[in-house]
């Protein structure tokens, strides 16, 4: 195992460290394990807070900012965040109109989540909670009861955290992200494996010209293993299952994600975004808005996932408002 | 060789075919293999073109739009962009005020943009050029007399064509693009090689616990191989090399470049970058802006590049203009 770190017990701490250096408009609490914004809690406002294992970054931390998070919360690499570090996050941003907290469905996650919302609601915060379930691979796995949650997190983070931001009230911030998750699904393919700093080896293996179709972003297996042929194929799987399990999108338009898993070139993502764009285009759907780059990884795993949002106008507005965090950066 | 594409010969029609289909604010003319800002050129202002290789992105094509580039010009992988195409990318973006060449350090590159320079002055459109050539780790290569051009190229880019957004003229905008590139320098080590698609198989193997010390973003060897220990050390050696050839650095404070060369998880690039700002901490430098993340790849290396600006207070100013490009964007 080769990696840029010193020691596999700090890799978090040290990223964490290095987060704080690199953006001063976050606050870093590193012993706490906390990234909130820089000055405090917004009054008034429906603070959102998310968190999850790390290893996926940017998510979460890098989608805390103006229009987006108030808190991420890092576990360490692939582990939940555990409750008293998620009530921290909570009471640090609290500014009296209760919280939002964004679960990837993850036994883990969702396990302390909910012990952090029970400890909150003892100290008078209200919190209400969205569980997001898009990657439509798998129904069960050693980690989910239901579908895993994947890609969709950013577009429940970016969306539902654009509605707060204009000043809407808990149930209502609620009923968005719960509504984005609804209309959002996701399918990745892995052409490798991550390498966890603490394990020290590759999850699985892979011959040289198999991929694994269906991945979770833990390396969890998907549904099957099969030869590679082409870009466009590959496509045309996920595509499938996607579009098999999403609402009609010939709507408003949709926006889609295609994600890097971490060790993907660009230009690889964007041979397959023109695949998924073509298969759109033969389904009469409109592609309204995308993101093309790393945004919810998998260490150094080398894949991709893709994720569609059948919008409606509403959510299309709230996607261009603005947002201001390390990852996602426009009209601001 | 796994890769997410249709087949090595295709890989730049399709992704820039991928280009078109995700940002409606570029024009992409596949055929011709320009990418420049839709709506065609700015009247009266310097047109900043840019292009080398592909198997770089974000670079060129990322940074196309306002406050930054007008045109790139993508050439196969790792191969230059040809003078036929680096003249029409000069005739579409030139709105009557000149054209500045931003070429990177590579003999191929350098010839046929002058080509392009001295085609591009029969037609009477004055054309200047900017040599970046930031990369401290060796002095001459088989692709190179003098130093490498890397990572400088970002900064040249957007701090120059900011300068231009604001109505500078010609020289102006060569002047400041010069500075900028004599301030900043870069240096990267690499923990895996990559692999090009028409090659199949990587440029150089390293074993185990072997890192490149040096190493150019086509997999040009670097100054030595050595046994990898720490993110730590592996910092202390870049940034010697750095510091040793940079100009003071207490002034007005640095902007810091932590890239990832294609297959480095953001988590490792943090760690890096935290170690970078304990080295400027100890030299009395300020980090007054950074970037953190994939902006000069090398397809599917493993590792990393640090540059760093000696900024004043005019770059900085120029550095925090609007930018609205798919890979920067912010003050929009």
């Amino acid at each position: 195992m080769k990696k840029l770190i010193n020691a596999p017990e700090r890799v978090l701490d040290d990223a964490l460290a290095g987060v704080a250096a690199a953006h001063p408009d976050l606050s870093v609490d590193v012993g706490a394990r906390t990234i909130t914004r820089a000055g405090g809690p917004t009054t008034g406002k429906v603070a959102l807070v998310s968190g999850g294992g790390s290893g996926h970054e940017p998510l979460h931390g890098g989608f805390v900012g103006p229009g987006m998070l108030d808190a991420a919360c890092p576990g360490e690499v692939f582990t939940s965040p555990v409750p008293d570090q998620l009530l921290a996050a909570a009471e640090r941003v609290d500014g009296g109109a209760g919280v939002l907290f964004v679960v990837k469905n993850y036994t883990g996650d969702r396990l302390n989540f909910r012990m952090a919302a029970d400890l909150a609601a003892d100290e008078g915060i209200a919190v209400a909670t969205v569980t997001v379930d898009d990657d439509v691979a798998v129904r069960d796995s050693a980690r989910t009861a239901g579908r895993r949650g994947t890609g969709a997190t950013v577009f429940v983070e970016k969306i539902a955290g654009a509605l707060a931001e204009r000043g809407a009230d808990l149930p209502s911030v609620v009923d968005m992200a719960e509504r984005v998750n609804a209309a959002t699904r996701s399918f990745a393919v892995a052409l490798s494996a991550c390498t966890p700093p603490a394990a020290g080896r590759p999850g699985f293996e892979l011959g040289e010209d198999e991929i694994e179709i269906g991945v979770g972003i833990h390396g969890e297996p998907g549904r099957r293993r099969e030869r590679f042929r082409s870009a466009k194929d590959t496509v045309a799987t996920c595509m499938d299952a996607i579009l098999d399990d999403l609402p009609p999108v010939t709507g408003e338009g949709t926006i889609v994600m295609v994600n890097g898993l971490g060790a993907t070139p660009l230009i690889e993502l964007y041979v397959v975004f023109n695949e998924v764009a073509a298969v759109l285009a033969e389904k009469g759907a409109t592609i309204a808005r995308s993101l093309v780059g790393d945004y919810v990884t998998s260490l150094d795993m080398a894949g991709v996932s893709i994720t569609v949002c059948a919008a409606d106008a509403e959510m299309l507005s709230l996607w261009d408002a603005p947002v201001n965090t390390p990852a996602l950066r426009w009209g601001v």
